[in-house]
């Protein structure tokens, strides 16, 4: 099979691995920045390096647009122009509405994979990146291309990737929740407390807790990445920050009321929710949260990860909450089922830390 | 040195285990459950258990009020009552201006240690609790007891912590900012998003980005001591969600006019921030975050913990991101300082996980 991959970042770098490596495919790649694909024909990423698009494009039967955000319509649109009749088109962006016009053309599959955002460049590419991530896909309704659909799925499948269609205004929503929101709440909560902070007590350290820290971790990131992603789901994101809104208003009211039952009621709500969200459907059973104190020296959660990976516990999720000066903290353990949940207390037990259920 | 203790659970029992080994101090526990006492005993935390709150009282030279935060103001009214007139009556409650009127009193400074709030339960107490910890302390403006001051913050800090002074409403507005409002975030980005899969793709595995994970991690803790935190802080945190709402607000307005050099300017402003809150006045310089691909099974953790632990690297903080099936992920590792971050990388590297500065 030919594979083009326009744009040999991570996540077109992954492809060509793992399209050359598992599916036998010959890679040809193309990027405006040559030295890019220099590196990546130097990684094994690619077969071939072509300084055209039309080029890359032509005999392949799989293009995939890999470019940052803004240039992917611009970029799919060549692609089509240049692509053979029974060759199809997909991308990798993180929004997809605003593709939705290419879709008029049944060669075009809109794609997602949730991988591998974090570390940019070919040079961290993977063969196994997409091993058992999501991997949205977006047919337009009612495409009679079939035989396209069906080369596209069983190629990522071979990627080790979960294909999933999804319609595109669904994903964006979706994505609007789940990830862009958070993004712009930690920028918010950030502001307010560096605001606060000036006013408050501007010498002193700021103890902030380690929700604070959670809920922050993203603040700030990628600019160039991120603020594409705000303008091109604006409207999914604006929705998403008028319902938060009137969340907000409905907490207020509550809290201006001191309406103790409705809170109560509220707080145990999102409790079962977000156990349901995050625990539901997948294998082992529910996710089991522990929290033990430990003191925060180097060698603990090696310690500790340790126990557990001898004894065959698998860790899903974990986050260490410092104290101010780092010198100990809560660890947080995501643990999946109950029987291994159970065994997990236990060891970290037996290593003397204090260790309970949240 | 006489000390009392009353309500023995996690704090207080840490309280009496400090008092007990690190202040030499005798210490008289009191718990409306007679049972928790008697468990209390048995762990060291307190050399005799009282039955009445008075009993305890008599005769102390500190009080140590450690009850349930809707319980604290009527024990403290109590303990004034019967403490004698060079007696220093203490809280330990997460909010502090319901405790204003106790202030009257020159015999009462509330405090708040910024340590263990999440695993209750005397069976859980530690010695070292509050080591290193900001003991928030809130004496009363131009009060005279100089020496009830002094006392409490010595024996305070032989117990390990950093008592500092704040005024009550300060205390109760960054309280707000950093602690209690992102856990109403946590809350409310739960019930968005469960309202939306319901519609969008119920029958779907929910794929949430580690943002999403992150920023609701705190979702449904604890209903009663949150439901009385939220009471207790309510017009600091109707103050702080209106804030927020302006500043979401802003946001709105941005995306609304695809303001694109506004919402770059602020992701950058968050960005540096955050750095400023997070990496401010601590030893070593700012804390620097790697980010490593890597996959999730047992001893990765471990394996890369031991060779930094091995090393003399600290982890001052660290989260995984798993893929939604929990196969592979991305750790993110806060390493403090420059040098330090550098050789974390290194080692990293050597490990053969892909690793950058995010």
């Amino acid at each position: 099979m030919r594979i083009a991959v326009l744009g040999v970042g991570l996540i077109g770098g992954s492809i060509g691995l793992a399209a050359r490596r598992r599916a036998g495919a010959h890679v040809c790649g193309y990027d405006r920045d040559a030295a890019v694909c220099a590196r990546a024909l130097e990684l094994g990423a690619i077969d071939t390096h072509c300084e055209e698009l039309a080029g890359a494009v032509d005999g392949a039967e799989v293009v995939f647009v890999a470019t940052p955000l803004a240039s992917i319509a611009e970029t799919v649109a060549l692609a089509l122009e240049h692509a053979g009749p029974e060759c199809v088109v997909s991308d990798v962006g993180s929004t997809k509405r605003s593709l939705a016009a290419a879709g008029a053309d049944e060669r075009f599959i809109g794609g997602h994979p949730l991988a591998g955002a974090e570390t940019a460049g070919v040079e961290h590419a993977r063969e196994d990146l997409f091993e058992d991530a999501t991997w949205y896909l977006t047919p337009a309704r009612g495409s009679t291309a079939g035989v396209l659909y069906e080369r596209l799925h069983r190629l990522l499948s071979t990627f080790g990737a979960r294909p999933s269609a999804i319609d595109p205004a669904s994903h964006d929503r979706l994505m609007a929740c789940v990830s862009h929101l958070p993004h712009v709440l930690a920028n918010a909560l950030v502001e307010q407390a560096a605001a606060l902070i000036a006013v408050e007590n501007p010498k002193q350290l700021p103890a902030v807790g380690p929700s604070f820290r959670d809920a922050t971790r993203v603040a700030g990131a990628n600019t160039k990445i991120w603020t594409d992603i705000y303008l091109s789901n604006r409207d999914a994101l604006l929705e998403g920050i008028d319902d938060l809104l009137a969340r907000l208003e409905s907490v207020r009211g509550w809290l201006s009321q001191s309406a103790e039952g409705s809170l109560s009621e509220w707080n145990e709500r999102s409790r079962r929710e977000r156990d349901a969200l995050l625990g539901a459907g997948l294998v082992g059973g529910p996710v089991q949260e522990l929290r033990a104190s430990v003191p925060n020296r180097p060698g603990v959660i090696a310690e500790i990860a340790l126990a557990l990976g001898h004894d065959g516990v698998n860790i899903a999720d974990m986050a260490l909450s410092p104290s101010p000066d780092k010198s100990q903290g809560v660890i947080a353990l995501w643990i999946r089922g109950e029987a291994q949940a159970g065994r997990a207390q236990e060891l970290i037990k037996g290593l003397g830390f204090p260790v309970a259920r949240a």
